[in-house]
């Protein structure tokens, strides 16, 4: 079996976190998965949910919201306002992304806040969840060191880092990080989200038209472990950078884009 | 460590399948686990979704929709349509539903009809979704028995029975089928849903503010095999029973809840 | 003139009241009118609507809520929140039951307090409002006896009870309580809401695509009296036996739908 | 007891019935009864809706529409799209008013058409349902014999006029055509549609917070059925006069209402 | 070139200003522009939308609703509501009609008061922006008036009168105040917002399949700058004589509407 | 009087077209007006509308879409979903940007298809509408260039481009291109768009609490003249670079990013 891009059976896509893409968040980052691409952005805002308020919960919220541009795909998708309603995925993936970065951060130590984590798919072929939460937790951590350096934070709240990637049965094959074209033809669907000190925090598996043994599970259980500890390694690399960066000016991003 | 109803870890709710509470439904039950209970059924429409007819996809289609009946929980929850909204978790669980039985359906064998599963929650003591999935595939059996014996269709359209269960971490400990009070203080929650082959159809653990480990995960799948073995039992007795039985008459409604 | 159902033109089908379907109500009743069967809840809450607040009225409220579940009828019906409204005639309903509950119990006793009164159905066979206004008034009375048990309350709020039926004018003859296969020949159509002092509390009469005089209206209004009168008795029988009841067990309820 | 407006028990308010007020509708008619005044009109479309083709009716189809303007309450009235619904009591009367002219109209002979009945309140001070109804009727025969006098139909198709008139029961005694300040303090209200032959179309009888006898309800319905007599006499004026009325120029609105 | 209804290229149709129309609001206006017909109304509401309390925003707001009666077009147009939302265009009127009004109004001077403007086209027949703003301002005059009279307001918070006009290239020829078949076929359309002091407030122009220099723009403006010296003349005059008139009576509305 | 940026009061802020930012766009480009920054995408479906379809309209038609993201502004800003409709004031933009492209190509060349022009804003610190069009027509020709080299047209259907600036009155002197704190100070602000050969397409100026002059008008007409012409050969150079750059790749996307 040859995958579609020649990859190894256990080999990421070439991964990426460009940060500081959306200058008025708190804090930002543009993720890659090879071709697929994620606008991640976490903005604080100094006020909690109502039922946190009524229910005199201690410590802030952070809830996450995700949205396929209309161009992300081959075949334009419409927005949602346009058809009245979230779409059932959407939906789905969000509460995943809310779910994934809730376990990794001590949202007691952030006090009377909101983290709103914004994942805009920009261009997508396979794992935009998977790209999302790994680049909300870069977007979130870069938001939390900008409080800490303005003084508004007194710990660092975040607790791990946290990083998804999916992995799948693809031709009777297990294998890492599946493309849209592989992942179209895959028999069994991954979703594995896990800290830097290899501790799972979510794990979905789905095959929906098929199922899957116990080995496969743990094949592509392993695969994950694998991936997201590579993964976590960018992500540091780009926080630790970020706190440096500045917003992209006019004559660096006419350079980058123009010579393509 | 002792589980609040004092079961045995690995010991299921009392389960139950009553068939056909829904008369005017193609099959249905009553399904309770525990004090858990959902009326599921499914209805036969002959004709398929419009996007099936537009791509020319051949047979049918399956689809589920779950809500939570105002009075099934402690507190009154208002209706989706006061809401204007469908809530996000019964987005996520509607989609969990149709999944799990199209895994266990050759939907070409039904021609071009739609099979629709309803889930009402009647009374929600946690594992609804578990419950839902494993009362939906009875209902599911019952109606395509039906619509076999009815002559409207060549081959038995289901491929293997399809049963759910959750599992999670109690008080440190893994433990099957958790209730409303032990799912609240849980630190992680496994649904799972398997074949009566043993093979896994879905697996989807979450520990939303904590993490769990490789060994915990073996536990809680090793827990729920075993669960779901059992259930399955029951499933089967229930379908058997059920083509021989008629719509409940007022006699025995009331003798039945009479006496109580 | 036969009815399709062999009733004598003044005969009501065989009606029931069964209690404590919905244990996390604090009232609820299965009420059947033949094959018509409708789960009604009452569940307090101990709030007033904003407006009473804002209005300082004294007291509390009573609100309904009619629904068709979807495998209640012949073809599936979709669910309101599918089509994104409610539907006009369920939105009528719902304001009939309240006004006619309203009319029987002194809101200036419940203190500040709603009593949701939630009308499912489960089979529509002919009647379904009818049905919900006399087990919506069994379940209120449920609901409130629970709470003077309680001490809650210090007044029982319910002046008389309420029930209704239907009448209507089938092959030029007027009979009582339609059933599916009258109701959809019927030229007229009556729905009468009496307290048990004979005392009108609500009279619709709607001729669709005909017109009645002034003699068979009442004969209608007559059978109509004749029916509530005995639904009242029945209503009685059941507040009376629900307190004792405890919610159903798994035996009972295994033992009922087993026979069938 | 003494009416707040002086009238005799029996006495309607002055009605008042002026055609031809929304020129682009195919009838129109501005109704007033008091101070309540409803902008009635009849549009003929060239279609029937969906559900009839699907299900091959023969025939046409009548459909009514009831909307308050915002200033027509003394408090300024939210529009049902700034609330994102249409509210429970406008969607109860717009099928109150639908039935009621469909009695009146022999459908098969209209054609493949849909006659649009649109109701707008003007000013409400009590029985804008009564009055639409009253003047809907109006509408809607200026417009058919327009459509007769282009040649569109063959046979009139109107059977017999109706009208609807209000009667409650005010300070205890029985009363015709409540406004406002009656309508607010009456213990009982009736709305009651008849046709010009003294038949019962529509009887609709509420006593909300109280209930009402068998006499009581005997004399709302005879005083109705004389004021509907004598609306029934203003109707036919006013649809022959119509067809030989122009849409008003700008010299007699100024006149008119200059003056005041 | 001719114009279609024989008009001078600088002429304005015939405009009139019935005042007291919709005696329920503070202040009401019926605006004819020829064949186009709009009611308007300004409705005072002693209270402040939410973020104007939140920001602590000094005085008061004005706010503007635009809709289309269902029977003001050749074709009947589907209500808002039936759609479930707002068409853009209404919208877009709208916020134009409420920026217009605000720019005349002192809003400091009327206190914490919100000022509704409804614009209701009863007949459509081009221009209808244009005479709701004209409409909509001599409403606005006349319920400020009413409230000075009784004392509630200190001083006259209207600056200046702003009244409103189409103008356009019809024929390649700039004309005035274009009714439905010139906008139809139009290849420019302006619409000009100016004060009693021939200050521009807006300016809109459009070529929606087509362009414009810059010297029919400035033709257009000069027909527009003369037009609303006219129709201001107009305003103040119905302003002059609105606090005198008095509701319309049924003699005066028989009388009107009976003659033609 | 200088102005916050130290700009001329003719002077465009840096503007830039980096096309091929959504690669599975038809056609996509990152326009920038300073700060402000938007994502425009043209895609090509091979439909039309169903009205153009019902009216056998020939040719195709565009349509825009306009979305602010949320983390565009300094506050988050809800999305539109989240409140269940969209904005007026998008509302009003998406209509602009469609009216202002549908003038510069020529619909009935480009066959039965659509082209659907996005906007979605990434950075907003003033004018995003008029870099919306300026880079709507950008993306657009992109497109329509790529037709032409697949040879799906035969004519290149775009007559002229089009561009769009503002211009504003900021404390009493005319300036063009206001961002984000010249425009919410300004007394008046204009939307100018015009074409390659100096034609209005569209003038919208509006002073929201204040008036304006007609040698105010003046002035910044020919402000907006200025710097239509400026922004047009920025236009030119980026459709004709464009149609040789590829989708960014890697390392020009992490070089571009990494230096700030």
């Amino acid at each position: 079996m040859t995958r579609p891009d020649g990859r190894q059976n256990d080999q990421l896509r070439p991964i990426s976190f460009i940060p500081n893409v959306a200058p008025y968040a708190t804090g930002s980052v543009l993720v890659s998965f090879g071709d697929t691409r994620v606008i991640c952005s976490a903005t604080i805002e100094d006020d909690v949910p109502r039922w946190m308020r009524a229910q005199r919960v201690e410590g802030g919220w952070l809830t996450a919201e995700y949205s396929m541009l209309p161009y992300s795909t081959l075949e334009r998708k419409p927005r949602d306002i346009s058809r009245g309603k979230l779409d059932g995925r959407s939906s789905e993936i969000q509460r995943l992304i809310g779910r994934a970065l809730r376990a990794c951060v001590d949202l007691k130590k952030i006090g009377q806040r909101t983290i709103w984590i914004d994942c805009d798919v920009l261009q997508a072929d396979g794992g935009t969840r998977t790209a999302s939460i790994s680049g909300g937790c870069v977007a979130m951590a870069i938001a939390l060191n900008k409080l800490m350096a303005e003084g508004r934070l007194k710990q660092f709240p975040v607790k791990k880092l946290v990083a998804a990637v999916s992995a799948g049965v693809y031709q009777g094959v297990p294998v890492l990080d599946l493309n849209y074209p592989e992942d179209k033809d895959a028999s069994v669907d991954f979703n594995v989200v896990m800290t830097e000190s290899n501790e799972f925090v979510e794990v979905q598996g789905s095959g929906e038209e098929a199922v899957f043994s116990s080995e496969e599970m743990t094949a592509m259980l392993e695969l994950s472990r694998k991936g997201i500890s590579e993964i976590i390694s960018l992500q540091k690399a780009a926080i630790l950078t970020a706190d440096r960066a500045a917003p992209a000016d006019l004559a660096s991003l006419t350079a980058a884009f123009g010579k393509r």
